[in-house]
């Protein structure tokens, strides 16, 4: 019996039994789906609540490279990023749309292992996969998902709300994920001058899972709703908590101070900072890629918020003309800067 | 003074500043959105009404050949191709979402050659664009666009409601496109055998127009609804009226009879199929990219829909056992078959 793994060209069986073979595992999880796919379009009913719609793309070589990216982690957390983007609104997601672009050298099972991790990531958002487009190209592969989501119109946290002294916030840890990513750099490079050598991945387990298979926040959009705290702006961190907060700031016409100190990062990214000779605050602040949530409430939350070991308090809202900076751990005052911030390390 | 067309690389002004300048010329047509651009998610507001979703993907060297489409007009048409799938559920387009990953061969210029197309489609069709992602890509151009609509629940018109003696009616005429794609595909051969040589495209204007730039039927569903006629099944012409049909008969569980003679098909068509000597049904049959509309209404309205000529009657719907047929000029029966009806030719 051969037991080598069965490589379909996608070209053999054609799109439509590729789609019908790719979703038959996805079910209807919203009352709100109408109608999912099989249609011109997707029929979803929000009744009085608004919608809410975001969109990522995800570009081989650009955003991932298949060296040392598995597809279904791929599949999970490109659903992933877009998920966080509804749950940064304040909303909840509750459909996709995925596309999906794919060059020959793609199998259907390597397309079953994609949607494989868009599944679990679907059964774990409850989300309706409702639509989609597949199609060949000439090389590599591009994903765009469109997530729909629904929220009360009184819920909705925009970017723009945030006022002088409010708290500014960060759920999870950050910079583990930009450390996750430069681990799999270093072990590509070793691998491709010598491909016998086996990648050393063992003790990096979190930053790696941070950086593979993130996850949404959606528990933190939970907890403030059961809080009653509804922040007074919010947005996800994709370009690190430098960047993240200074859009914040801009559309709220304010300023900020971030204290380092503050900054939430795991023993493992402290570690492993080490290990590359990095200061654990820069990937914090320009690392990218951690999909926590940076938001800001009113002083009057400082108490309740401090309960939750989820959640820190990294800084406070200023007057816009104060600028915004960071104050660093010897008490210094540097500017934030969505290039990123450089520090003179430690 | 350099008269040269400028070319600015897009890695010169980056990303933020380069969607800044592609999208300055939109503006805001639907109340109902609520935040476009420029925070996690676009909100909109569908108050009562079923929200409609719809996606469609474009790839360079799959679906468009950068040496005969004008990047306009590739923008125009890969909105239209999307809203298009909209009308086909009797719903309003209202929004859409633009996301573009392209390589360093295009320059800022080129991509605004491109948002200008989309510009004329969202303002022709009273769109709003609300949102979409950029990135670079190692080759070509890929653009996903997903398209949001609005409908009262009780107009929805799905795939699935054919009935027996329905009668099925085109917009339009068909089978231009398929033809204008020929005289395109026939002038780049000859292009590249001399590229000093001329494309003739004289004398082509229709059938390039309806290649190269298409429209979506909201005119046709706009007249359905003034004149209180509801389709009891409908869907968009992308891949010729033979596949489509036959997927309104499976999912309504019917057969149908399509006549050849009935077929609308324009002069300029008819003459042009006879200089590639290829009967004029096979494009109107198995051509694709029209973006006419494909629907069944009840017999009752036979009379009503004759008045209007922009509708064609082109056959009737038949019990589920007696199948799926064109019948001939000749009065010969040939079952429909989505991959093509091949005549024996006239």
């Amino acid at each position: 019996m051969d037991t080598k793994q069965k490589i379909t060209p996608i070209k053999d069986i054609g799109e439509f039994a590729l789609i019908k073979r790719l979703l038959k595992k996805f079910s209807k999880k919203n009352p709100n789906t109408i109608k999912s796919w099989g249609d011109d379009a997707a029929i979803i009913d929000f009744k009085n609540k608004q919608t809410v719609i975001s969109t990522d793309l995800l570009v081989e070589g650009i955003h991932f490279d298949r060296n040392y990216t598995p597809l279904k982690h791929l599949g999970y957390k490109s659903v992933i990023i877009n998920l966080s983007d509804i749950y940064a609104m304040n909303a909840k997601p509750t459909q996709i749309v995925v596309s999906i672009a794919v060059s020959a050298t793609y199998s259907v099972e390597a397309l079953e292992e994609l949607y494989e991790g868009i599944y679990l990531a679907c059964e774990k958002y409850q989300v309706d996969l409702v639509g989609g487009d597949t199609s060949s190209s000439h090389s590599g592969m591009t994903i765009s998902i469109t997530a729909i989501g629904e929220v009360e119109k009184e819920e909705v946290v925009y970017r723009n709300g945030a006022k002088e002294n409010d708290l500014i916030c960060v759920s999870g840890d950050l910079g583990a994920a930009y450390m996750g990513l430069q681990v799999l750099l270093r072990e590509n490079e070793v691998f491709k001058t010598n491909p016998n050598l086996q990648p050393k991945l063992e003790g990096y387990d979190y930053i790696l899972e941070r950086q593979l298979k993130p996850e949404a926040r959606k528990d933190i959009v939970d907890l403030l709703k059961r809080a009653k705290i509804k922040p007074t702006a919010m947005i996800d961190i994709s370009d690190g908590l430098s960047s993240e907060i200074l859009h914040i700031c801009e559309q709220s016409k304010v300023g900020c101070l971030i204290y380092e100190e503050k900054l939430p990062i795991a023993k493992e990214t402290q570690d492993i900072g080490k290990e590359f000779n990095l200061a654990p605050s820069i990937p914090a602040l320009n690392g990218g890629e951690d999909y926590e949530l940076l938001f800001t409430v009113p002083l009057k939350y400082a108490e309740e918020i401090q309960r939750y070991p989820e959640i820190s308090i990294v800084g406070h809202i200023v007057k816009k003309e104060k600028g915004n900076h960071l104050v660093s751990n010897d008490n210094k005052l540097f500017p934030l800067e969505a290039q990123g911030w450089q520090a003179t390390n430690a």
